[in-house]
Order: C-alpha cells, then structure tokens, then sequence
C-alpha cells in the first residue's frame, strides 16, 4: 500500500518521535510517501508552491491516510479534507488523554477515528487496517 | 455579506479574545454565521454530528470565509479546504512574529493570505474585503 502519513509540521514538532516510530512500522511492509514527516531534524528545503504540489500529488497518489491528529495542525486538516475529496480511506489516530479532537473530525463519519490512550495500541490497529 | 469567520475552537483557546474583538468589528455591517467561535465563555451544547452538519451548511451558506488563522487548529484547516470546494472566498490571516503558516495553505494559490504584525493591520484589510 502507497501511504501518505499525516503529521504536524509547522504545528509543532512535540510528536515528531511518535511520527517516527509509527512510520518506521508502516514502512515494513508499505510505501510511506511522506516518509520527511517523521524526520527528526526535518528542515524544509522546498518553497511552499512546491511542497503544497507535491503533497496534493502524494494524497491523490496514495491508497490511504494515516494521521496522527494529536498534535493541532492545520495542514493536517487540509489534508484530511482534501483526501476525503478523493475518496481515499482516513483513519486518524489521537492520545484521548492529551487531546479532545476537533468536532469537524469527529463529526464527519466519512472519517475512522481511532482514539488511543497508550503507544502501544496503535500498533495492532495498524495491522488491521493494512491487512497484516 | 454573510460570513463564516473561522477560528481554533478545541485546537487552544488563546486567541478567543482576537476572534471576539474581529467578529463584533465584521458584525457592524455583515451577517457573521458562526459568531460563537468568538464567545469567551463558549460551551459546547451540540453533539459532533450536528456540529459537523452545521458548520458544512453554513460554509455552503456563506459569502466569503474571514479565518485567522495564528493558533493552529485542525478544523480550521479542514474547513479551508471545505471552502476552498465549494469555490468559496477565503481570507486567512495570521500573525507574522507569532506562527509560520502550513505550506498547505500558504503554498495553494487559492487562498489569500494576509499576514500581520499587529492587530490594528487587520480592521483595513477587513474593510477592503468587504468593499466598505
């Protein structure tokens, strides 16, 4: 599967680790197409025309979403209704014990939300949505 | 005109004031639809569902959507790009010293983006918009 992983960025970078570790997981048996998401010292080297290019590209590309929506982010939610617009699958994931997610989320059923209270239940999930 | 003005509502309260002080200048002329994103005390009385139901109405509704945009904040991003579908005139606006904006947004043609260094920048930028 071509992945596109969804992360804050200019946001704020508190769960970049957490981006990490979840794309190294995906990456295994998968194609993460925005792997930079999760780099730890991520500098941007594209001007903003290019990357919005390049991101729009990879969600009309990708077979499905995966974001991790803890983290407020307004990207992350352009994303998110751009590739509900394309009909791509969206499953967000959120810590429900640092974060009450935003009602034009939650409330919109196109979307599979998976609220998590620690790391480690993400992983199974994960496995369930890619057929592993 | 009427006008949805967009603002962080569960992404941080912070600029609660800023949205309220912007809503009641717009409001002397415009009909704004979503005038609670700058009640101070807001409290939530609706379920995601219809809150995700009306605030989709309303960009369908809506003449032009006024969004600031400094606290980031997933709806607001989500409701962008809802606007952006509908061929809706957006208007972002952000504090310059305070948050660099998501390339999504500043990197998409569509959108007109008005950075500032102080409030007082704001009131003719509004005024020019709305043809006053």
């Amino acid at each position: 599967m071509k992945i596109y992983f969804a992360g804050s960025i200019r946001g704020g970078r508190s769960d970049a680790a957490l981006y990490h570790r979840l794309i190294s997981y995906l990456k295994r048996n998968n194609t993460v197409l925005t792997e930079h998401v999760g780099n730890l010292d991520l500098q941007e080297k594209h001007g903003d025309l290019e990357i919005f290019r390049q991101d729009t590209a990879w969600l009309r590309e990708c077979d499905c979403v995966i974001a991790e929506c803890t983290c407020p982010s307004l990207g992350v939610g352009y994303e998110l209704a751009y590739a509900e617009a394309q009909g791509k699958a969206c499953h967000l994931f959120y810590d429900r014990s640092r974060t009450k997610l935003s009602a034009m989320l939650t409330g919109n059923p196109y979307f599979q939300i998976h609220p998590y209270q620690s790391e480690e239940e993400i992983y199974p999930v994960l496995d369930s949505i890619l057929g592993h």
